[in-house]
């Protein structure tokens, strides 16, 4: 259900293609750090408000009305399709998925069952109809890598060494391929029934690769994200691959399928570049750390990471990482001005 | 008080020089991993047990005792020089160093008097006394690094984005610029005692590093660490440069004024050797999450890192950063044994 829209920036510079304006959005542009999500959410699960499409479709549409950024993000989670077939995690505010009952041996694939995502997540693909009956922009539908949705699944909780993940990768990695095989097929499926309901270009959220080696990527993680990548690429939809702290591993992640590749920003775009096949559009990379500071040091940052890009056409602004909860929206709406405003 | 001994391959290999047997020595060696330090550690506060000379000499031999290690290192905490000239920190058990009031602004500065290690930290001083006694072996000192010290002032507590931290070396360079040479004289204060009382190597720890771009690293946090790596030059003493995450930044923390530079398990030993100056000697790369797997599983890695440096004389083995909690210490005796047995 792809269409043509010639008007998108966003699109454009997926493809590599000219375009007047640089385009810019924001991981996590919908979220705590605006007052407006604060208000409608409360204090429930965000599991309960994802599974809410009218609240889900006002999140996704909160930030576009304030910042006028050039994509919409779906309002999820990269746990969801876990959640929805009965894994059994939560989502605990201020700390992350938490996960009941660990994966942890072969008996627990049982656990990890197809998604049938018209019955499963019916309120996901509601959420999405409702945004592309009101987007302009396009909309962006997103997974989980299998590494990273592994890393909360076997280690129970968010973990600063994934000390389980890896030692099941390298002690059992039967077990591991299993796991990541069936996670690549609930992200195929997740991933191809957002197209079908309108999403214009799919990100693939693989967080944390970058506590892995470049060997051990290639070898434990790449190769599922590469099936996930690869069973997209027929949707015709611009593939963004995306993690955090992954220098290294910036031409193996394009290499695993995608069209444009995410930066944080400890590597200047210029530098970025050199490591990815040529035609690969890059994502990133103002540190969303900067935003805390008076607008002129903003200014000046967001500056420096356009002049880096050179005015590339293959460039997507954005943060390093996510919006952190503290960053005043005010702030984030002088960036896209500062962006938009932007001719190299 | 350096003493000639031409017997330590942990010396040799800072310096480069040739000599039999691969050195090894663990980042936390000593600590919550063994049964013997959870004995005699009790539920204090470590920074009670810093400041115990009989209790923090105990802790610093324990791992001697067990492993047979090439190195000891002393028992201390990066934060106590700040500790000690009452800046008002705590390190609480599983969070880390905890500030009471953070470092905001220049009134804060006063805060941070010069240390008078002999007046200020006489329990650490006694502690090294007593080790140099009791050891064979050569015993590393160690300080915190200006920029990792400065973010646990200024944040308060650990971070995971060091917001507070970045915001103030961007919008208050004056203000950062003052209060990380001041942590930069505290740490030569510091490791110049432990030195005068017979440490005979330093390690500065850079734990945070990793989370700033080359360039910022290179403008905001190398200039304090290489005041501290130059002034200590002149005792003749190897000195060590660690951070975590520090792939694009392995060849400025040794243009800083480092003899051996730490390297976490995200490059391998072969490729970080190409990004520091001939000469300067390597420390790693183990993943410590990997010690959680069988035997077979963490002999395979262990012999992949001795592959990786090929025989080169500077390398000391260790881990990519400090051995967890849960690590089995039988485990790291075979480490050391297998590192020992190793022949390029």
């Amino acid at each position: 259900m792809v269409t043509a829209r010639p008007d998108s920036c966003f699109l454009a510079a997926c493809r590599n293609e000219p375009h007047d304006v640089t385009p810019v959005w924001f991981m996590r542009q919908a979220g705590r750090s605006l007052p407006e999500y604060r208000e409608v959410r409360g204090e429930g699960s965000i599991n309960d408000a994802i599974a809410n499409p009218d609240l889900a479709t006002e999140i996704t549409m909160q930030p576009i009305r304030r910042y006028g950024v050039d994509a919409a993000i779906l309002y999820s989670d990269i746990v969801t399709p876990a959640h929805a077939i009965g894994f059994g995690l939560d989502v605990v505010p201020g700390i992350g998925p938490v996960v009941e009952e660990p994966f942890r041996s072969s008996d627990d694939l049982h656990r990890l069952r197809p998604l049938d995502p018209e019955a499963d997540t019916p309120y996901v693909l509601e959420t999405i109809d409702n945004l592309v009956a009101e987007l302009d922009i396009p909309l962006i539908g997103f997974a989980g890598a299998p590494f990273t949705v592994a890393s909360y699944l076997v280690e129970g909780a968010p973990s600063r060494t994934y000390h389980n993940t890896k030692v099941m990768m390298k002690a059992r990695p039967d077990l591991w391929f299993a796991l990541t095989d069936r996670l690549a097929d609930l992200a195929i499926a997740s991933l191809q029934s957002q197209v079908d309901h309108g999403a214009e270009a799919i990100q693939l959220f693989d967080s944390w690769a970058g506590s892995l080696s470049a060997a051990d990527y290639e070898k434990y993680a790449m190769p599922s994200s590469a099936k996930v990548l690869e069973a997209i690429e027929a949707t015709g939809v611009p593939r963004i691959h995306f993690g955090v702290g992954t220098g290294e591993l910036l031409g193996l992640m394009a290499d695993a399928g995608a069209d444009v590749v995410g930066v944080d920003w400890r590597i200047p775009l210029a530098e970025a570049r050199t490591r990815v096949p040529e035609g690969t559009a890059l994502q990133g990379n103002l540190d969303p750390a900067i935003l805390g500071a008076p607008w002129e040091v903003v200014e000046r940052e967001v500056d420096a990471v356009l002049d880096s890009n050179g005015g590339h056409p293959g460039h997507i602004f954005n943060l390093g990482h996510g919006v952190t909860p503290t960053t005043e929206p005010e702030k984030l709406e002088k960036v896209v001005e500062r962006v938009h405003q932007f001719r190299a």
